[in-house]
């Protein structure tokens, strides 16, 4: 396996293949500077000039254009005075591995840059320092938060994304030509995961891709993102859930602060801070009433037993000058603003809760209504006939008390790093972006 | 967090709360059983007729059908007379979560009971023991897997499956209406895993869907399947791609029987046999000779350069009898019967790979073509144009070389406990099976 340039210093005095991408070149007087780079970072490769043995080395490179790779056979030096590591390679073997065309932009320098320009070329983009962290960090999250759960005896599903009715709400659904009739993409995998604790398995996650036919453009939507979703059996109530939540969280952001904290206050000027428990709760009543007296906001009309953008927003701001923390649980949502499958206790109450994280809601949680009957008035109430009957069987034969909820992935590193859904995706997917 | 069955022997004498299905009552003249079921196994609760506060539990549950759920605070006894694990318990109070009507087959006894059948109800299946094993299993392999990858630096990505050009082969390719154009389903990531080492992530996966609109019923094949795909750079040649894989199957292999080794042999009645390095390694031309002339088999003309299913299986045949391995790795596969996106060498010979266990292709691997003119050349000789333009456009600026390759989640898991497709997949898709 390649030795990567954060692994050199382990290497000083060796003979080695060292490989990567030619990210610059400074050609002297008396010298050539190679600056070499991979994924964890540059290194300075160095040819002098008045060897003799390396005029065949000065040639190749000297027609080497900068993005091009290469693989060298190169000896590590330790060299105090060489600014990156203070390591330096010396080469005595080169190959040029590919060539690099002129590049349509700086990706060095992204500010003048028009954002759909980035993502026709993004793996242009990506090479920018700051992307290829938002990767490295994304998946550092999600690595963490995944084992959180495999240490609570989570099991992993895999739960199918074309299915046979559109579920939910049929406006949002992409339909698919499926042989000689129709399937639809899953909105989430919802359904699945109660199948699941149906089916006997108390714990279960995914984290896979989601899909909404949503006609709009905003800086925290997509039409397909990954959602990590989680679901578990035998709760006393969504209280649970919400714990469970918590230390999910805490598990996932104390591992990114770790590895990339330093990392993300000096790249993005974000500090990651690791919340502690119990987070603080609200009821949206009064909410309502705090954000009215705080800061003068009324709900609209339309909005009451809900929430919306500016009152999410506003809460952040009541979360962190009131508790002094940047997450806020917020409760007592209105049940007619809620799925028929969130539970209701016996006066009505809505048994869910959202989390709100930096002005933005990142997650939906409830306890679910488990009990058949229950279950097929709630959908009756809300409208919903054929399209869930599928469900409601789920329910039939009995099925534990559980909740759960999914928080979005990228919705999430967004959030942490302060960009928009945009540059965290990978590929963003939108109502007018399918390429590349 | 609910206490499992699995974890009661470290709360004997203890009053804890129990949850779980009702899996069986045993009514005796003097003592009703209560066998109590979770996904980790069961237990037995046990009520005295002769203790007069047990009156209201036993009219309770002399109500409650069986795989009804239940809430039970118990006191833990150890009893070695009890075959289940040597623990019972014993309740004070009841409360019954739900209830299940009477069931359309009886899981634990599925022999008879048609595979449609068992798909319509797949939650009840899953109930069975063997079933809810599968779930378990594959989780754990994954897991295994997936940590070997991040114990060796890779960073997880998640590709966009809906995709603006029909790549690759467009007969099976799922349309999608998005919008007021198509989009189409991602066949499998290899050309964003592809296009991620281009943008200068060094080693990447992806666990996620792939679909194929093919309208075949096979016991292998389904219209979505779970892949587990990797790709990385700074390769020599696929003999390192090779040994990443041996690597990371014997990573995962060890961990399933670590933790489940002893239950799959019980349960399914396989061993699991963790291979040594390095797997066989056989030309196909050579592997034609020694099927002819063991077992008689020659490949039909049209076939000639590949393989197909009766070789596979000899060619599992051949690798226990002359190698005591259930792995084979087969190279020198025909260029003309692979992707263009293959290496072939100077002489026109593929860098690619096939990996065949008990009896079945489990992997196509190969060093990629990461030069752009290369690429280009293949890619027309294939016939491919406007489809895979956007493609080539990635190795256009620099990429270095990289390999990679795929497995198939639950085709390993299938091979691994040897099951179908059907009984393997959480929620199998087929060309008629969209449902539940």
């Amino acid at each position: 396996m390649k030795i990567c340039v954060n692994e050199l210093k382990n290497h000083v005095g060796e003979k080695i293949i060292f490989s990567g991408f030619v990210d610059a070149i400074r050609d002297k007087k008396w010298v050539m500077f190679v600056i070499l780079r991979d994924a964890t970072g540059k290194v300075q490769m160095t040819i002098e000039k008045s060897d003799e043995n390396n005029k065949e080395l000065l040639e190749r490179m000297s027609n080497v254009t900068v993005e091009s790779t290469i693989r060298a056979e190169v000896e590590v030096l330790e060299n105090t005075s060489v600014k990156l590591g203070g390591i330096e390679l010396i080469p005595s073997k080169i190959d040029i591995t590919s060539s690099a065309e002129p590049l349509p932009f700086d990706f060095n320098n992204l500010a003048g840059v028009n954002i759909d320009t980035r993502m026709d070329f993004r793996w242009l983009d990506l090479r920018n320092e700051k992307n290829m962290l938002v990767r490295q960090i994304e998946s550092c999250l999600v690595q963490a938060m995944r084992q959180f759960l495999y240490d609570n005896h989570f099991t992993e599903i895999h739960t199918p994304k074309l299915i046979g009715t559109a579920s939910e709400s049929g406006s949002s659904v992409f339909e698919v030509k499926y042989f000689d009739r129709l399937a639809y993409l899953a909105q989430s995998p919802q359904f699945y995961k109660q199948m699941a604790l149906a089916g006997g398995l108390d714990k279960v996650f995914e984290v896979a891709p989601c899909f909404r036919a949503e006609n709009s453009n905003t800086n925290r939507h997509a039409t397909e993102f990954t959602s990590f979703d989680l679901e578990f059996s035998y709760i006393d109530s969504y209280e649970d859930v919400m714990n469970l939540e918590e230390d999910l969280l805490i598990a996932g952001l104390s591992k990114v602060k770790d590895e990339y904290g330093d990392k993300i206050l000096e790249v993005f000027g974000k500090e990651v801070i690791v919340p502690t428990k119990p987070f603080p709760r609200i009821k949206l009543k009064d909410l309502y009433e705090k954000l009215h007296e705080k800061y003068g906001f009324s709900i609209p009309t339309e909005d009451i037993g809900d929430m919306n953008a500016e009152a999410e927003k506003l809460t952040y701001r009541l979360a962190l000058e009131e508790y002094n923390s940047e997450f806020m649980f917020v409760v007592d949502y209105a049940a007619t603003k809620r799925p028929f499958y969130h539970m209701r206790d016996e006066n009505g109450k809505l048994q869910g809760y959202d989390l709100i994280w930096r002005g933005t809601e990142i997650t939906s949680g409830a306890q679910r209504e488990h009990r058949y009957e229950e279950l097929c008035k709630n959908a009756k109430e809300k409208g919903l006939g054929e399209d869930v009957k599928f469900y409601l069987q789920f329910f039939k034969y009995g099925c534990p008390p559980h909740g759960g909820f999914a928080i979005g992935v990228d919705r999430l590193t967004m959030l942490l790093l302060g960009l928009t859904i945009k540059e965290t995706q990978f590929l963003f997917r939108g109502p007018n972006r399918l390429d590349p």
